[in-house]
């Protein structure tokens, strides 16, 4: 049952660690089939290293297992909410990556202060509100998709590829798995330079409008020119 | 004598440089068996990768080496004192890792500032007071685990399974010398995100009530739903 | 054509990552023939680990593609314009690597604040201005060409190898593409440096200009005496 | 000659770049032969993986190359003048080793701010004063060796194994030229523990002086007790 699906969120799975975002188990990739409204996700506390793709659990949008005899992520509520709101993205990726976790711990937005944010985050990268103890003591992992999804109003999915969860970490989505953890790289790495080009400057203010177009466009407009098409 | 537990406690003493977390030789895990009230503790100033199952020394509660060749560590009268004072724990390692050991230099206790911290910490990560002159030039390393133990008067060992000693560096333990280890593991990162998010946010806060106990109980209270079980 | 040429691009090019100066294919080198007014450049998009000495790109002056099946760098413009005006350097680098970026994204030129800035730039690393809408929205990667050079206006492009455009990352150059990726090894190395140095203390100031001079005219001038002779 | 000692100089130079303390070419280790009075030194610009025991240039203390085709180390008057100053010392090593880098940068000596430092520096690690330009302009690396023996004028150089020169970076040296770079991987790491430290409590004073005077003692006294006796 979605061996070609599996076999991709298991590879998305691995890049994790290689890709230095996660310790132990901190961290899981889902990915959807769109025809059958099914996603395959990382079973819950299982070491990468040990993860295989027999592991992985098929759930679908009610968050019914449907397959796999592991319990799923415990943050597969989230993936649910997410996946139903944001029908063009394909694969989503939580981690307490640590830079970006920072910025969440610290409640802030990671502005756009360079070409390295704006080739694919269209914008600030917006931190959610904190969670009320209603919410937290309720539906908690519903409740968090629920947060992000009132954070991204303003937002097109596609061009605001992931958020920061007050106080927690952040959530990152693509095309696909693949993508998702693409996006979660750079979300990394972006964090880490807007932490210390703020520590460089502290009255610094978002780039250029028209650098930020220029950067993104470049990349992921109709007319991009980026790479080879 | 007490074969598997050397074996467990040698493992657990050869993870700590695999994890980043040694330099030299400052480090040492020990393991209990509470059942004969001995305690196997790494030899003193051993390279971790000459150290051997058989270089180990075996150490009663009242700090007499059972068996072993070679000096055992010279922190080992403050193992002998945390054990005596809780029995929960089962492991104990001691390292001078970086980003917990910046919290003691600064004589700052690690806030709680995110589900990351909340998965495995109570609450804020106490630093000790700093020893007296009288405790310092008296019988040291059993004060400084005096000073461990009066610093956790108020706190379950389980609960918060670390302390930073003021002007030193941590000591962690868990129910084994591995779910020590892992406990630095988590302390190092801990202390390196709460490093970063107070440097960019100063007036930063601990995390909500609410927040930390949804975390932490799910995955260690009785209703946990975190992992496999 | 130019195979010689090819393999020392194509070795430069590889070096970026094993240096990590690159994430991803978020770099390029080039190197350029003076004899026939020919460089050439990466190939754009194209990730490190598959990249083959045909997949370079061969391109004259004027900015015709005179070899070569793929799309070259977005950025291969720019490299054509600091051809053109520093006729003394061999090979160009575009790196976003993460010390110098930040720099960039904070406006900030890097002073030079000591001996292993001073062995291979000599004076502060400056930053360009801003680019105006206009150029943005214009020929964008030819006059992020033209802001360098204007910045390089008082400066010896030999003795300042390598600048930070603002908002953006730096551009790097050498004798040949192998100096020019030294070149940004030694930039990002410093603007380490100069950022913890600036961060312990806010009041500092450039080094003594004669221990500045005595550094790169020990490495660079004509009495130099470092190395073997 | 000395091919026991060229064997371990050797040895301590391959060390620098294991222990990640160089960039490049950017460090010298040198061992005296105090019998004979010569020391054996790393040639000037040779590239640590290429470095062979034949490369190695034998020097007396009147700065004479005794064997070796090479140029020795620029630094090499450096050297010979502190020898000369410490008769208890048996190797040196110089590298720009970037956490200790800064502190010279910024004109800082370094605190004794915890037991990491304590163990193996007794005090505080001093910078240098700014050399004059007369100094710089006349017998440059000379003059460097002469203001690191002024700032020791109150120190023992066996309970202070190192020292920064300011807007440039370590010296440090030890009983052979092993344990020589066994000083420069802990003033690397006390650096960098004494960075974060200020950087979290802006307003730390030094380390008590029972607890410096304890953990220095404990391992370095006559009543040492730390390791194997």
């Amino acid at each position: 049952m979605l061996v070609e699906l599996k076999e991709q969120v298991l590879e998305a799975n691995l890049q994790l660690p290689r890709h230095g975002l996660v310790k132990f188990t901190w961290g899981n990739v889902s990915g959807i089939d769109r025809a059958s409204g099914l996603f395959v996700i990382k079973p819950s506390g299982v070491p990468y290293e040990q993860l295989k793709v027999d592991d992985l659990v098929v759930v679908d949008l009610e968050g019914n297992v449907v397959e796999g005899d592991l319990n799923p992520s415990s943050d597969t509520p989230t993936h649910r909410v997410l996946y139903q709101a944001f029908p063009e993205i394909g694969g989503i990726v939580h981690t307490h990556s640590p830079w970006a976790t920072i910025w969440s711990q610290a409640g802030r937005s990671i502005p756009a202060l360079g070409t390295t944010h704006a080739d694919y985050f269209y914008g600030s990268i917006p931190c959610t509100r904190e969670m009320t103890d209603d919410e937290i003591n309720g539906d908690y992992e519903v409740e968090t998709g629920n947060v992000i999804v009132e954070t991204m109003q303003q937002s097109d999915p596609s061009a605001m590829p992931g958020v920061l969860v007050h106080s927690h970490a952040p959530f990152c989505w693509g095309k696909d798995a693949i993508d998702a953890v693409h996006n979660a790289v750079v979300l990394e790495e972006v964090a880490k330079l807007a932490y210390r080009s703020v520590s460089l400057n502290a009255s610094i203010e978002a780039m250029q409008p028209a650098l930020l177009d220029k950067h993104y466009l470049r990349k992921h407009g109709v007319h991009a020119y980026y790479g080879q098409r």
